[in-house]
């Protein structure tokens, strides 16, 4: 008896997830953790309009949800002002991303250029379609538009991921920068502009991009500002054409009908989303002081979560940061040299921020002598 | 400004949807369906101790569903009697055969058999990465485990797409039927065995097959008998290296947190599931007295929905739906002949069927007429 015959890529590709869930770890330390600051979650939780929305649609979750996601596009192109025909809703930005590298990817001659530690589920789905990554350094903790623009004229890339506010460093780029990178996209290239963080940007700082332009897609989800990270829902920002080709590939029927009728509902909520975004921002204060009190600098952040930088390399940083889940807080670090010299730390409760106050110390402690 | 590069694939593909949805056909007419009959969802709901469930959730939505889909997977194990590596959750059948197709398809070189008239999910999915698809013919109304082995040892397919019991018509086999089939799947072949409604068949009757079997894959959900075709939670069961593979492929942290706790609830409640089942044998019936009180033949069917033979050949059948939709009422119909020769009725709570049973002698007076 034999099994399936995978194609040669698929046959070639390790079993992977692009991040270890905090639950895994959970059960492997047989404990809950204190704190859950380590996937930029929103601990502020969703709006209770939107938890009532879907206590509601709960009840109709026997109908398969609307495959056209017609009122939701319908609230955001109102929200975004657009057309509904500029935007394309799915199962988080990570189903979308799989989407569309999907639509431009056949294998290694396909060219896709991104930051060298920047969002992994990106490069996951470019090794699970095949195609030849190209990653670009950092510049001084930012994504490097001029270094990601050069590489994608060099080697013809179908598409240039560029994320802002950048994730896992926090640091962004003024909107005239992001807006000349648009302009400079070359002939046949996509710029995927990864803005999950977006809403933490003051509206006048994100870039005026018009929605028509084929050179681009903006990505935006109710994970992070709306605290909806386990209800699925990302949406792109883009020309009608390119919007179209997702219906060629998607999975219509993939949406919950609970998380649509969430979306929409936080949609309508905006005084919670203000609300929540001024407790993001006490948050990333408070975090920089409790680095400070450490003696540790939290590099400057235009989302909900902190680069705190340890001030050695990537070793020292994953010992603080094995000090910290040790001691109950779920936190990740940058993959990558020399961003790994940092840990990321989520925005959290008052409460939350304490236990890493209260933590910090013996884990840097620990991590210095070794023990 | 030119647009995105395409691979020559997507480029070839129409944008198009497998199902237009009721929500769609309600937009275009103006007004709501009275009955939502079309789409084997069940009317009967999820259980009260599921909504309770995911209301609850709908709290914890900031945070990412766990990736592992660890408790459902447990739960699932012990309710299938088999272990966790045997199980593979995803978003719905539909997302888990688009992974699966990947798998194992990297252009027209990679052949696939169904059914003709079968899934059109599933050849969405083979069309959307390019395999090379085979057909055979209904035997009777029954999808002919024969017909499929030998286009299987003919084309040396990849994948054999079967279910039972079978969608549209109803029509299922004997479990000694199905197990021989899986003896009999030619090397190298793997045999997609489609239970989506296998909750509605006797559990005697259901095929008994080693999960530890490379040959076969069987795909169950929580959309039809358990009420929650909105949440999006199907598993197949297979052996432990290909529900491996999976994880080199899906979509991780694509599963609604909401939705895992709805499905580790159904689980749980037994005895609703069992009432459900017995509302559908009853509409069943309920359905079947209908036709013949119209003069119709309903077929047999051990799923949630029913066949109705309307006599004459597709357009026939097709003008009996469309006075049934005109009517208000949403129903779907076999694509493919002779089957087309029916439509296709979900089980429906008493008031669903009166509405139906007012109509369809209207209905088919119209089609007689061709009014």
């Amino acid at each position: 008896m034999t099994g399936p015959r995978y194609t040669p890529l698929v046959d070639s590709l390790p079993a992977t997830v692009p991040f270890v869930g905090p639950e895994t770890q959970e059960r492997a330390m047989g404990q809950g953790f204190r704190a859950r600051l380590g996937a930029n979650e929103s601990v502020f939780g969703p709006s209770p309009k939107v938890v009532a929305a879907m206590a509601e649609a709960a009840r109709g979750s026997w109908m398969y949800g609307d495959p056209e996601n017609h009122d939701l596009r319908q609230a955001l192109a109102a929200h975004e002002g657009v057309a509904p025909e500029n935007i394309i809703i799915g199962e988080g930005i990570d189903g979308l991303l799989g989407y569309l590298v999907r639509m431009v990817t056949a294998g290694p001659a396909d060219h896709i250029v991104t930051s060298d530690g920047a969002y992994p589920t990106f490069n996951y789905h470019v090794a699970g379609f095949g195609g030849t990554m190209h990653k670009v350094a950092y510049r001084d903790d930012h994504e490097d538009p001029a270094a990601l623009l050069a590489k994608a004229g060099e080697v013809a890339a179908k598409l240039i991921y560029f994320a802002n506010p950048d994730n896992p460093m926090g640091s962004w780029h003024p909107r005239a920068v992001v807006e000349e990178m648009v302009a400079q996209v070359p002939a046949g290239s996509l710029l995927v502009l990864d803005e999950a963080y977006g809403q933490f940007l003051p509206p006048e700082d994100l870039p005026r991009i018009d929605p028509s332009d084929p050179r681009v897609i903006r990505f935006r989800t109710f994970s992070k500002a709306y605290g909806m990270a386990g209800a699925r829902v990302g949406y792109g920002i883009a020309a009608p054409e390119l919007i179209t080709a997702f219906n060629k590939v998607r999975n219509h029927f993939g949406m919950s009908r609970v998380s649509q009728a969430g979306a929409c509902a936080a949609l309508d909520d905006g005084a919670y989303l203000a609300d929540t975004i001024g407790k993001v921002r006490d948050a990333v204060a408070r975090i920089g002081q409790i680095a400070a009190e450490n003696g540790l600098t939290a590099l400057p952040s235009a989302a909900n979560f902190v680069a705190i930088d340890c001030g050695r390399d990537g070793a020292f940083a994953k010992a603080v940061l094995d000090g910290l889940v040790a001691r109950g807080i779920f936190v990740r670090m940058p993959f990558v040299a020399p961003q790994n010299r940092c840990i990321r730390i989520s925005a959290g409760e008052k409460a939350d921020l304490e236990v890493l106050a209260q933590a910090l110390p013996d884990a840097l402690a620990a991590a210095r002598t070794g023990v």
